[in-house]
């Protein structure tokens, strides 16, 4: 059995970035020589999430907008007043929409639709240089 | 250490299907031999998504109620605009449930509560023929 | 390969706690003797869920009053005509938050942002006893 660890760096924007890191995921797979066994992604942080999508500007922006619907960036929020960051929404963001995920590999690459794409989702309300981990556990 | 890939099949409607995998997630530790060690499950596409609850019809309608109202069937989507499928409402309904789900397995069998059961939610406005990805590692 | 399963005892209260594991589940990847690998964290049960947030209490309340804004619990839910125990909210909730959450370990420790928490969320309105799964399998 084989653990690969390694990391993708992403840099973001202060608006709700939603970017495709299937591709970098992928290169990982190959440089970890792990042919049957799984992917742990996970997000450190608190502000940003993981998830996947069809990554079409559609789908793309029509999950924003609901996002924005479901927590929306101007109510008030606790977090605000206490840190005075503005980011209250950001949290309560990347805890509904969660900081890991799962994808097994079979054969060298990991079992993603044809339309589905894995992405970070970066909820702050600043540039940010996100480092996603990227675990590959298998032989 | 084992790998043990499989696949579900199920198909399903063109409404919102939620569908207990339970039974047939079972199976599969019982064949891939391995005492110890977790599930990883699956659903690739971009218009299903994984999670437990415990199946019974009040809860499930409940749910299927809530997400309804969440991410309504009936509103704006730019992702219809453009590709004209009308199944905007799927995708961003799956990105906010997710793909994934890890499992824990003792004793050969995955730790659910005696209430809880493993399900797919199939968002899609057509019937489908799912293929649930079900990876057992461990020993 | 190892395989460390352990478990995390909770007691919560009637209302919607939200309540931090990370020191508990660092115990475990200790305990395991794990330096590379992963955490499979799980909650059997069909009224709570696992997330990370930064565990202040602005953010938490902040979570605590989306969620009460998403899944109201002063709607109908048929779960209770059915069975009378009130908490048709708690199991929408629980399914949308979702029970697994899984972790890299490098070097012996979960791969956490200095400010993002590991969080049993307990929906259900009455006390529980609540039992969490911690799997660590690794090198």
């Amino acid at each position: 059995m084989k653990v690969h660890n390694s990391k993708i760096f992403v840099d973001t924007t202060h608006e709700t970035d939603i970017i495709d890191i299937s591709h970098e995921v992928k290169e990982k797979v190959l440089q970890s020589d792990v042919d049957n066994g799984n992917i742990a992604i996970f997000i450190p942080g608190s502000t940003a999430a993981l998830t996947t999508i069809e990554f079409e500007s559609g789908a793309v922006n029509d999950l924003r907008k609901a996002i924005e619907r479901i927590v929306p960036r101007d109510t008030y929020y606790e977090h605000d007043r206490r840190w005075g960051d503005g980011n209250g929404y950001s949290h309560v963001r990347a805890a509904l929409l969660g900081a890991s995920l799962t994808i097994p590999v079979v054969n060298g690459a990991p079992l993603l639709g044809t339309w589905q794409q894995i992405v970070l989702l970066d909820f702050d309300n600043r540039p940010r240089r996100r480092e996603i981990k990227v675990q590959i556990m298998g032989e």
